[in-house]
């Protein structure tokens, strides 16, 4: 039996009620924020991202008697982020293309997970290919157009040197090919997809055909990306929602945020 | 009669649907960052929030040929943002009382939202009664334990000078008095208290016993702020839903972040 179609009050009525009660988790998918994470590190010649860092303001002391704050730096790229179109040369002159610009109702949507942990675990370059994608919707349906796709590696896992996993020729970290980024964009309809690492591209992804494709094609079609998440393994293959809020920041290209999944409890 | 409940897995897919069609409204209760949003200004012996500052990276040039990206520095209180109990000395002991301790369940929650925008186009230091509270009560039932309390002012509309309002004696705009904060807190067991001002606290708080009794109020008892809001009155009294969620800054005192409400639609 199919269930009843809810009115938009009544909805968002027992959504509250859900959270509460916990039949609808809350699953944090975002890494703390502190001086010690990883960012990207470019050949030299290039301008860097930054760490975060923070400063103390007061500590309810001579500062400020009753209060404690901090001043922060960090880039629109450092931590669990997001990449909006503008972040890529294909997507710069893509309407609406920067955070402060793009329609709030983007924020919330379904997501599919793919998980890719076990072949990550064998081989640091595993790659999505579209042949997993295949296989994987052979399980659990198509995916469906506007859904967010994240590719599950367990590398939210490692810690330190470990996670941008550097050699002497760059980087090296699982993501997508080409042809399984074309697939999602092109014949599925993504809103936007995700990952464990601190790019949607493979560590090694300069020298596919586009070079970085994950950033090259999702942001030429407008799409979004999420980076260095955390948790995937807690979320189901499907039947969750994700809000990934952006900074309201004017003309940026990207954000750090605090990504949340809403995800059906026991009683599904 | 009363609508069916559904399973959480349903909830899950028929709000996603709701969004995605329009009958639940996504709005933006968020300011946009920029060097000219205005920061709460303090005596001057005290440390000082900073403005958001930002500075580029790269550009589709020289320096990242295909992407462009931003540094960005801020104060954890700069812009629409969220304040955590620590930020109070009255909360400084509270458990799980920095923004990267907090359950994330804490982040969606319904709302009331009281209108004082009336009162505050008339008086600049409009206050927030115990009166006014039970008034709006009559028109829309109690306010419900756990809840958001919004405070209307209209003041999201004001711009530069007349943001913070600064006069001989301090800022003034509109806030809550000690006995409306504790009747939101100690009776009805809010969730958090938010304002369109640059504090939760009227601008001359200061005066009250105690001191900026929001802040000491709310923070004492593990309860959150949100400032700076947006749009306020695009909210029905009751019915909607925010989402705010902070940056996960390690022991952060607050955070800049997107606020969101969902809204029922026209169907309600
Ligand atoms: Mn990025
Ligand atoms: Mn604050």
């Amino acid at each position: 039996m199919n269930a009843v179609d809810l009115k938009s009050a009544d909805l968002l009525a027992q959504m509250a009620g859900a959270i509460a009660s916990g039949s609808i988790e809350v699953v944090d998918l975002t890494h703390t924020l502190d001086q010690d994470f990883p960012v990207i590190i470019l050949p030299p010649e290039f301008g860097q991202c930054a760490r975060f860092r923070m400063e103390e303001i007061s500590a309810y002391d001579h500062r400020g008697p009753a209060w404690k704050w901090h001043n922060i730096s960090l880039c629109e790229h450092t931590g669990t982020h997001f990449d909006a179109p503008s972040h890529w040369i294909s997507g710069r002159d893509i309407p609406n293309g920067n955070v402060d610009e793009i329609p709030v109702n983007r924020f919330v949507g379904p997501v599919c997970v793919i998980d890719c942990s076990a072949g990550a675990r064998e081989n640091e370059d595993f790659e999505l290919t579209p042949e997993i994608i295949l296989d994987w919707e052979k399980s659990h349906g198509p995916i469906p157009a506007d859904s967010w796709v994240l590719m599950r590696t367990d590398w939210s896992k490692r810690r330190g040197a470990d996670y941008l996993n550097m050699r002497d020729d760059g980087p090296h970290s699982p993501g997508p090919t080409p042809d399984a980024i074309r697939l999602l964009v092109d014949e599925r309809g993504i809103r936007g997809f995700g990952t464990e690492t601190v790019g949607t591209d493979a560590g090694q992804g300069m020298h596919y055909t586009p070079p970085y494709p994950a950033h090259f094609i999702l942001h030429g079609a407008g799409r979004y990306g999420l980076q260095c998440l955390n948790n995937l393994d807690r979320l189901p293959p499907t039947g969750a929602v994700i809000v990934a809020t952006p900074l309201k920041i004017k003309k940026g290209t990207g954000s750090p945020l605090r990504v949340i999944a809403l995800v059906p409890g026991k009683d599904a």
